[in-house]
């Protein structure tokens, strides 16, 4: 069942510790088949040494494991509320990465001060507001998917394929599992860089100008784009 | 003689360099067997590459060595007080890890300022007072596990199982040896953070919402938690 | 064709990812055939890993393309303006690598505050101004390649073998391709330095004295240079 | 000739980048055979890679070449004033290490902030002034001997076995050339922590006390030291 799908499930999760987003198990991938309407996502808890593909878990547009032995992710109705929300996306990822969370933690956002940011996020990448006592009390991982969806009322999450939940760490997403964490890296990246333009300039910095912003996020996304082999 | 807790002490002490934890042999990780009241130590000053399980050292309860032809480790008084206060711990570790060392020199805790701390530390991550003159000079290693001790008068040891002793490093504690270093890697993970939100903030940043810290301490840990493969 | 460059530009290449210097396909590098006027430059958005000599593309210096299946690396026009403008230049390197890319999305040039700046860089490394509107819909990476030319009206690009484009990242450049690429290393390690000593001092800082700066980079280059084996 | 001290001068020279030391080929050290007046040293601008044991140098206590095809290290001016001012010395490390090379553009020396300083260094390490033009002019690397011996006149260099020279980076020694490495990798680490101090705290920081100092110095150092296998 889905097995390709589990194996590039599989080989995105196994990203992260490759590209240091996360120490232990404090991360995870998904993917979506949106015809079987079947998401398949790494189990909860389970060392990333030794995970197997067939270790990944199947479950229902309600979260509800229907295939595998181990428990999903625990953040498992949160990447459900993304999928559901965000029609495009077919992978979604969740780390405690360092630069992320630490915008994360101060409940701002990263805004874009040059190309690098351009070029994979159309604009500032947000963060969501507190959550309150009764989201957390109540639903609080399903919760957490809807104060992000909210956060993108008026944001594409096709064009911002990224978001930082308020003291907690960040979400990404992209067209497939191995596209999200790629999108995650980078925002590691430009988190990094942001932080310490931040500092540099004595909290003096501006965003780019929206002029380059556009020319650098079209260049590689949307029809008249020319970068790479196409 | 304890074969087991050997192999144990042993295989927890080889993951600090693994971990970035330690430069050089500035480190030790200890586990105790409660029913024979014995304690099993890493040697002083003994090479990482060179260390074997059968230079293992074990001592009692007074700090007196009854196997191993090697000396204990220098920091050996100090984990004996830990195991004496604190009755549930099976392992304790010592390291300068660099973030973690960074808030003991400054005699600074590190306050929870996300789910990453959350999800292991229930509450701030305390400093020690300094010590006093008198406490120095007579039985130094000892009075460090005093002064460790005396902290956590109106705070559990099983909530917080680290903490920060001023001017010198932290020392972190688990159910078993290597369950002490993996909150050792956890609270210089958290160091890191909190010291850069500091700095992003301004100096401006609050605490979590206790509500969310109770969240992610109780989704993990005591009766009604639910993460992993439980 | 140009066998030897190509496998020059190829080694150039892999050295980036080497020196930690890039993430995915963040950069390129190219090298010049004077005699002949042609430039190997990688290709556009290859993986380095799958990535091999034959894959290197020739381009004349209009940067129309002569050999190889693939398309130039975008920033080859730059490339092209560089090699025209500074005739001594054999090889040119683009990244975004951290702490330069830091400075560039600051808009502040990197100054020379002690002997490992001064032993590679004669003074300052400069930065763009912004592009304008204009250039940016224009040509866009030609005019990069203009605004950096413009920078270095009054500038040796011989003795200061690098530059910062504004809110973009590095340039860096050298007497062939492999000698960019160290450019570029050291650029990143005086980039991360300068960041560290403008905090350290609270902004204080000031340009280390001009005859230190004389000695070490003239110890180095030019009539009577000592340092190495010559 | 001095074959065993070649293969330690070698190896201590090849731990520098095992431990993120050095960049390319900056940094060198060497040892002293004290009854033959004879100095060991790494050859000028080698790569590591391709360094082998016989490469060494052997210079006499003016500095002049009695072995070797290589140029010896050009600062090998300095390392012979150290060996002829500081009597007790075996060996002299000099590189540019990132976070002692921040201390030194700065101009500033390293406060003792915790016992990881104090395990080694018996107090502040201190910075050199800056060297005066015809210093500079003159006999370069002899006078910046002179200026770290200047600024030892009423320091030990047994307890203190580490400066920083203003805008270059650090030099320090040890009881032979394996020692001075250990030193330069412990003074790395004291200087990264004492950078994030004084960030931290706002620059409040003050010095560890000195009762601690003594303490956690003299515990190692000694007389009456009691760590490790002694």
């Amino acid at each position: 069942m889905l097995e390709t799908l589990k194996q590039e499930v599989f080989e995105a999760n196994m990203q992260l510790p490759k590209h240091g987003l996360i120490t232990f198990t404090w991360g995870n991938v998904s993917g979506i088949d949106r015809e079987q309407g079947l998401i398949v996502i790494k189990p909860s808890g389970v060392e990333y040494d030794a995970m197997k593909p067939e270790d990944m878990v199947v479950v229902d547009l309600d979260g509800k494991r229907v295939e595998g032995r181990l428990n999903p992710s625990s953040d498992t109705p949160t990447h459900v509320e993304l999928y559901k929300a965000f029609g495009n996306i077919g992978g979604v990822v969740h780390t405690h990465s360092r630069w992320a969370t630490i915008f994360a933690q101060c409940g701002m956002g990263i805004p874009g001060y040059g190309t690098t940011h351009a070029d994979y996020f159309y604009g500032e990448i947000p963060c969501t507001r507190r959550m309150t006592a009764e989201e957390i009390k109540g639903a609080y991982e399903k919760e957490t998917g809807a104060v992000i969806i909210e956060r993108f009322a008026d944001l594409s999450p096709d064009d911002i394929p990224a978001v930082l939940v308020h003291s907690h760490g960040p979400f990404a997403w992209g067209t497939d599992p191995m596209n999200a964490v790629h999108n995650a890296v980078v925002l590691e990246e430009v988190a990094m860089m942001a932080w310490h333009c931040k500092a540099l300039s004595g909290n003096m910095i501006e965003p780019m100008q929206p002029v380059l912003l556009d020319k650098h996020y079209l260049r590689k996304h949307g029809a008249n784009a020319y970068y790479g082999q196409r």
